[in-house]
């Protein structure tokens, strides 16, 4: 008995997505097969669309479907401290507590000599031609407490204290080990909070 | 912080899906953003288009592309002893074990009187077709050992005996309150070799 090949395919497929095993693979499969033709068909579009007129902000590399995204053009926050993350969606994260109202920049990655990620690989410049255009006080480092993560705190800190700006680390009020993603909101706010100086 | 319209449109979508949550649906969400708009569209296009000749056998009820299915219209398959399942997964797990040379009834659900899943709501009347049919010796009750499962196989031992057919049970080598869906494949032969007359 083999799949037919459509459904062998989207089996195939699913499962090259992170965190969907074989089993959950087929189970979403079925279940697509199970429902409507409409909501095949409208998942499939959203999938299918979904980079169409989403781009990385000018200023701080967040997702955005706008020239400069919400946070950046939002007139309200400082300017004067910026939080650095390594995916877009840690931002989100730190953004959901509502305990922060200055600015980010979003480096798209962490230093990862195993994997060949040096500096070069991620989003670097943006965050210091806004350190170098002076109005930043501090820069808030809130990489993950992983090895790559700590590893690039401990770059961006040796590389950002020279121009002159105050450089802290988000304590470790987040598991060791974990990622910030999975963070909850009331951790959050306390690692921002007992963040210490480099 | 929102996402823009089409990530959060997305990540909300995802969310429907069985087994994903709201940080699955936003991991899958970023993987994508991060891939190839290659990527994007062949995923998107497998969903939109995946129940496009995409039918259930006019036999046994499997999932097909052909108006038989492949095990259907195997002509080395006996007509003796048919296999009955609840859903097509369940006719695949069984397959993978090449232990089994028989055909197969798919019921697409199983009786559930708390969700209105009533006999009705199965598809019984190819199963009963082929029994009165003749030339059935057998059919082996492989619904899931769960309470909708047990249910469903009473019921059908029911209906099925007064047509002059020996019916059985899979055995309980299978862990009761699970799926046959988790099932490996050397419990799989054991339920199957175990099987007690109702």
């Amino acid at each position: 008995m083999e799949y037919p090949a459509p459904v062998a395919r989207l089996i195939e497929e699913l499962r090259r997505l992170p965190g969907i095993g074989p089993k959950s693979a087929q189970r979403i499969t079925y279940h697509l097969l199970k429902g409507t033709v409409e909501d095949a068909l409208r998942l499939g579009d959203l999938i299918s669309r979904l980079k169409e007129g989403i781009r990385t902000c000018s200023l701080c590399n967040a997702i955005t479907d706008q020239e400069v995204c919400v946070t950046c053009a939002d007139p309200v926050r400082s300017d004067k401290v910026i939080c650095v993350v390594e995916e877009p969606h840690n931002l989100v994260a730190v953004e959901k507590t509502r305990d922060f109202r200055g600015r980010y920049h979003v480096l798209h990655g962490a230093l990862s000599p195993l994997q060949g990620i040096g500096p070069d690989e991620l989003k670097l410049q943006g965050l210091l031609d806004r350190v170098r255009g002076g109005g930043v006080e501090e820069v808030i480092l809130a990489t993950s407490p992983t090895v790559e993560g700590e590893a690039t705190a401990v770059y961006l800190a040796r590389i950002l204290k020279p121009l002159g700006v105050k450089v802290t680390r988000i304590a470790m009020g987040i598991p060791v080990g974990s990622d910030l993603e999975w963070a909850d909101e009331v951790t959050i706010p306390k690692a921002l909070e007992g963040r210490r100086e480099y």
